[in-house]
């Protein structure tokens, strides 16, 4: 008989004893609302009683649509409509039903890199073609998306989708200007080009209110916005959105895997629903947002001291800071000293298609602890650059 | 601003008052194990922390899965071990990952017909072709399947997986033989071919042990095992499994989608570990099991009293009955009046994928109502079917 897996931990990240790990863009498990969410089970079971376990109302369990439309009114600067959501098993698999429903084999997904790695995994499960666009520090640089889409059309390829990360940029911590933002819809609807905006860190704002969603400033319907409830609540309830065109919410609530299976996440989402009408959302998140610009400032501050000739991003929200390393520093060369010292950190090359872009750059994730243990961090990592320059 | 959907069902079905509906698979909502689940729920988060709200392990949460193996090791003719079990959001979830991951554009998916026809809209949302096999009163027939599968190949096309419910069929309710079964898989062995086989409704067995599957026959790695908690828990959770070859296991849960997410579901699968470790799922089973037997036997007795020259299939368990009408009775022209007269079907040919096939049959869900109600349903019928001939 095979081994159980029952010492297995239960969660996806696995410590390294010893080891301050800054490569995850995982949330400080002190943070998670257990206790909340263990008391809007029970209120939303009480509720609903055996509506809670039905196959769900494709599209997503009503009150947690309702939720949505309330809280973009508040976060973002257009509210969609019920008919122009869809709920999903998290961002995630939000980009997944994208991908499966809206592209067709052989089209071409733009990507502005670096980007998010494991939606470059998402996509690369899917029988499309991917080609990089350039950015720099205020995002996606129009220019060069002109310039591929026209070379791409010149080779009779077929751009159809650009995936992008607007605001709160991982691993950047970057933001699309609002200028480029109004340029970019503006483009993509000229273009007929569909724009997939991973919008996951819209809660995780820490200077002021976060900029407006590229879905919002897009009059055409060129625009899905993918929404999480990972970062603003917990990621294992496996819960997010999608904002988009009444057409395609409802290409996507009617398609196969949402009429088989009803509503993509029934039961976790009407518990959510019950979460957020108590007001614990709201409350939860101003809790996420004063621990992470803590975390954030302590991780910049740590920086400058220790680091003081990296070059670093300053994130308006988010989770992930990207550092250009002292010159001559190579993180891959880095990375088994910082181990060694008691740190981990992901190699920025890691953020692009083919690897070999930005050896000399890191992503440092703030999110899973607490101020004084990023600034002994921030320490051990000084050490191994001192270590691996002298 | 776009009005609430606040009073809208959280359910998929909405019911038409005066209709008793017979098209629908869902189960009796007074049967849910609303209680439990919250009482499990209680437990696992005191037990787990924000372990559980976390992101989970990628293949699935490692209590869940150990329990899967046990139950299988009571349930079917082979365990898997851990490593060749994967948590899915339901067996929906799990045929599109199949879908994805293991099909590339323009390959042949063969399906025996009828079969579930939200199986074929989730196929159909795969860049594959769909190519029919004949079936019988005892399953798929073996000879169609390689006439078909040698076809496909002169014409150079790429037969790459069967997709097949190889027990308590939906919607025919029939098991195909065990003899049949181990040579369908030793074809398939032969012959290169995947398996999915949708194993839902294993648990459902009414009339003793239900048979091995495929998967158990097969000493090949031809067979993908798709199951599902929905009819032996709950629809609402969103959980299922695949058992297959360590290395498709490992792809999908490596695969971009559980890597991002972490497990498909984890929060949810937890509390269904929880639940499963103190028993209930077991008494919930032999309570969904008695139910359903006895909503079944009414059914089957009902139809031989008032529509005795109509051909019932006498399933061993799940939910269905296949009914070919009395000869002349058209499923189309009969609808319309069934639903005056308060009762509802899904016709036959909604189960094939080019809809002109079994005019005169129909497909009938015993699952969402008690016995009595099944016989007014039968009577509702009987009436209906009259009125046509007359």
């Amino acid at each position: 008989m095979s081994e159980r897996v029952g010492d297995a931990r239960l969660g996806q990240y696995v410590p390294a004893p010893g080891v301050i790990d800054l490569a995850w863009g995982h949330p400080d498990p002190t943070l998670l609302p257990v206790d909340q969410l263990r008391e809007a089970t029970h209120r939303a079971m009480e509720r609903h009683g055996p509506d809670i376990l039905e196959y769900g109302s494709t599209a997503g369990s009503p009150p947690l649509i309702n939720f949505i439309c309330a809280r973009l009114a508040e976060t973002d600067a257009r509210a969609p409509g019920p008919d122009q959501v869809v709920i999903t098993s998290g961002a995630s698999q939000g980009l997944d039903l994208v991908a499966t429903l809206l592209l067709q084999p052989g089209e071409t997904v733009l990507l502005d890199l670096p980007t998010y790695h494991l939606a470059i995994s998402i996509l690369s499960d899917h029988p499309v073609q991917l080609k990089a666009v350039a950015s720099d520090a205020d995002g996606i640089v129009l220019d060069d998306l002109a310039r591929v889409v026209a070379q791409l059309r010149r080779d009779g390829e077929l751009p159809r989708l650009l995936y992008t990360i607007a605001t709160f940029h991982n691993p950047t911590g970057r933001s699309i200007s609002l200028e480029r933002r109004q340029a970019l819809v503006n483009f993509a609807a000229q273009e007929g080009l569909l724009i997939a905006e991973d919008d996951t860190y819209r809660e995780l704002s820490y200077d002021g209110p976060p900029p407006p969603s590229l879905w919002a400033l897009d009059g055409a319907g060129a625009v899905v916005r993918i929404g999480s409830f990972a970062k603003s609540v917990a990621p294992g309830l496996r819960l997010g959105y999608v904002t988009a065109t009444p057409e395609i919410a409802s290409r996507m609530a009617n398609g196969g895997l949402l009429d088989s299976g009803g509503g993509m996440n029934h039961f976790a989402a009407t518990v959510l629903a019950e979460y957020a009408a108590s007001g614990d959302y709201l409350r939860q998140v101003e809790r996420f947002r004063d621990a992470y610009r803590g975390q954030r400032d302590r991780l910049l501050a740590g920086l400058a001291t220790h680091v003081p000739d990296a070059a670093c991003s300053r994130p308006g929200g988010g989770f992930f800071v990207w550092v250009q390393l002292p010159p001559g520093v190579v993180a891959d060369e880095l990375a088994p000293i910082a181990i060694a010292r008691g740190m981990a950190f992901l190699p920025a090359h890691r953020f692009y298609v083919d690897g070999s872009e930005a050896p000399e750059a890191i992503r440092l994730a703030f999110s899973m602890y607490p101020p004084e243990v990023l600034e002994d961090a921030v320490v051990r990592l000084a050490a191994a650059v001192t270590q691996l320059r002298g």
